[in-house]
């Protein structure tokens, strides 16, 4: 091909990502509840930019309904499970990690067989999606210019495998970091980042430290996040060569992460990730004067200036001026917006990374932090005055909303970029790290390690030796004379 | 204060920034030649933006003229040295470091002694501002918002320490990445991240990684940059505290590279540290047909479609479509300005990091290395023919030239937007990595690798004892029972 056309084609394909035309083609392997919400403010997005949005779901899916009048596309396609299946497997999972002692030890092997239960479920999907032949022939057909998925629900990545096409993540987190850092290679230091799910902070005392350096460990060694043997076999089966699941996972061109330096705390970094936290938060429209949420029978005792709703635009309400303080279970979307509004929190945190969430806001002296099981009526009054009478805690609510909003673009902004970014150049290889070609022990330099100190060993192996030979030489020369 | 007043103060200091009124105040702290060229790109964009720039100058300066009309402030101060003094002791080092033997090891040694020179050069240089009581009163009433300097060249932090003013740096690199490694936290990888200077790339063979492993073992047990006694004495009689050059350098507010994805192997971040290669880059404004730089007699042998000029705007020059290859020594200043125009290069590479940035534009297949001691009239002209006539070249020239166009925004005004970030907020704490709160030896867990090890041996020789009594006593009453 001529320099010209070459040049044209780089021109004609910048002005298409960049213009309101349907360019590019996202497909989309989804996770459920809190995940879609955030999703879906992405998605939204693409589609408004012009971009043809195609979103993977299943028979059984819950939030995500193929039926919401919407500019995205949803590709429905039939499992075996039924939604009541799904709903009760999820609440299954979320009443069990809730109920999972709060004992350190208890906590960290009762945590193994609560997610050997979920990869089973998920896998069973993914199986039934890859098999569906006329759902494949389509997606074929179809020429997605980008796949975006979730860590924690995986799928996505085998079928942009599958169908050639280069693969976003956008993820909060997985457990311990195993994900990200073995498979996106993203660099870690347990003396200074806490493994999430740790409750730590990044000022840890020694034996904090050493807890640190335990959950790592744990997650390295001993944690298995989804089931690997039983995923590795079925994305060998499919691909028809000896892959893994984490070696697919790695494959992803970039990675978005759903949060940003007001509430994380500073961590290392690759050219390839992107923190996008609280690209859902915007300013707030008008409300009603008085507002309460309430999904069943409407109490007695009920006040006239009460009005009970179903559901309420939380970003509007956090957002309202007369709004003192949120009560949160510490989900990362709900205190995004509350970062965004300046209101001080009081976290009552259920599962997952809440209480890390709430933990990361207490730190920063936005939030105070109740226990749901042991608290009393009088401490959650007390928490709330607190947070209400206390000007700390809105200065420093404010103060994370300063850093949210400055920003050189919005994290909305941001994120739409690396996608496009990746359809437009088939990719993000130039920002991705060699270390993705290196084994485990070339990783860690063990080799090199090892090789310098066995020539150090042989070095004074020598040289001693040497020395030695000397010292007896110089000891038989000395008799010999003395003889003489 | 209430709630009211500090919003209100808030909006107006956001206001301040972001408008084109005279709010913040820059001192800056440069590097002579290539540095200042770069360093003078930012300064000219503050000042477009309302913000006042005062430039510390010596009078032995070589570059930085305060004659020069320009809306930057000049603060000329007197030093001992000549113009001409400080230009031999310039010329001298580059000198020696072009003459370095090419080997390895004689290399290595070589180094240090030349940076002692430099470093005590510029120890004095400091030594003469900072005794200058005058000036250093001026500087104190100027009350400055941000201190602007370079790591290679120290005494910027110092100035920002005794002023109470935050720093930001702006750095290509330091020798083996010490500083930014050492005082900046920046997290680092041995397996994959070639040391600057040591002409690697970031696919490393076996050797070539234990090459790189044994450069940071040089680098960070063996080299110093700055002659640090010294630099730590001199720093900690001015604090009235003990202190060190690395751990005030460490204060960094925020750290600008010059260096982009295009160009720099993918390597580990911060979040305070963003890479801002090529902000110097602009399109190409017309230039006359036919051009030919000298600095000397005009040879008779010259044809009459040559026209001789002392200087040539070199951006210019590669931006024009009839430009097919760019001959450079590899300074990152030249390299940037082919990478933005899409021209391939002949590399002939001096001193300091020209020779990395030439195989870094040599492994994404955009330009030729030779070498000028040994290279022939023949390789010349065989070196220029093939990256002119193989499309290859220019091809993977453009792909750069895409990648450096195609980012979120552009790096001058990121750069921008952090320096103002540092003024607006009087910091980057929120940005900071604890790291930075934690000696070496809990940096890399030493401390907790240590107390996990003697537990688990403790534990080792605590059961062994208990097994070894345990058939000991088996033992004593099998031996009775045998002869009961």
């Amino acid at each position: 091909m001529s320099m010209k056309w070459l040049s044209l084609l780089l021109l004609l394909q910048m002005t298409c990502f960049f213009s309101s035309g349907s360019c590019g083609k996202v497909l989309v392997w989804p996770v459920e509840y809190s995940h879609w919400m955030n999703m879906k403010i992405i998605l939204d997005e693409l589609v408004t930019r012009g971009h043809e949005v195609t979103v993977l779901t299943s028979s059984a899916s819950i939030l995500i309904d193929p039926n919401t009048p919407s500019a995205i596309k949803f590709e429905n396609f039939p499992i075996s499970l039924t939604k009541d299946d799904l709903e009760n497997a999820f609440k299954h999972f979320v009443r069990k990690w809730t109920d999972l002692a709060n004992s350190f030890w208890t906590f960290l092997l009762s945590l193994q067989s609560l997610f050997e239960y979920y990869s089973d479920l998920t896998l069973k999907i993914c199986k039934e999606v890859v098999s569906n032949k006329k759902l494949m022939t389509k997606l074929h057909e179809s020429r997605f210019d980008v796949v975006l998925a979730d860590t924690v629900g995986p799928c996505g990545e085998l079928l942009a495998e599958i169908l050639k096409v280069p693969l976003v993540y956008s993820l909060r987190f997985t457990p311990g970091y195993s994900i990200e850092r073995k498979s996106g290679k993203l660099p870690y230091s347990p003396a200074y980042v806490p493994v999430i799910l740790s409750e730590l902070s990044d000022h840890m005392t020694f034996m904090e430290r050493v807890k640190n350096m335990i959950y790592v460990l744990y997650f390295d060694f001993c944690f298995q996040m989804f089931n690997e043997k039983k995923w590795d076999q079925f994305y060998s089966e499919v691909l028809g060569r000896p892959t893994t699941l984490l070696e697919t996972m790695g494959k992803a061109e970039f990675w978005l992460f759903r949060s940003y330096w007001d509430f994380e705390y500073p961590c290392p970094l690759l050219p390839n990730v992107e923190f996008i936290g609280g690209l859902h938060c915007k300013p707030a429209k008008p409300l009603p004067k008085v507002l309460w949420r309430h999904d069943g029978k409407k109490p007695d005792t009920l006040g006239p200036n009460t009005r009970l709703y179903k559901w309420i635009p939380q970003n509007d309400l956090l957002g309202h001026p007369k709004t003192k303080a949120f009560i949160t279970h510490g989900g990362t979307n709900g205190i995004y917006e509350a970062i965004y509004h300046g209101v001080p929190m009081v976290g009552l945190p259920l599962f997952a990374e809440q209480p890390d969430n709430i933990n990361r806001v207490k730190a920063k002296g936005a939030a105070v932090r109740l226990d749901l099981e042991t608290m009393s009526k009088t401490d959650f009054l007390n928490a709330l005055k607190q947070v209400i009478n206390n000007p700390s805690y809105k200065q420093n609510a404010m103060w994370l909303s300063t850093i949210q909003r400055d920003q050189p673009i919005k994290p909305l902004d941001r994120a739409i970029f690396w996608i496009e970014f990746v359809m437009r150049h088939k990719g993000a290889k130039d920002l991705r790290p060699a270390a993705h070609d290196l084994t485990w022990f070339q990783y860690h330099s063990l080799d090199v390690i090892g090789f310098l100190l066995a020539c150090v060993a042989t070095a004074v192996f020598v040289v001693t030796k040497c020395f030695l030979f000397c010292c007896r030489k110089f000891a038989e020369t000395g008799k010999k004379r003395k003889r003489e």
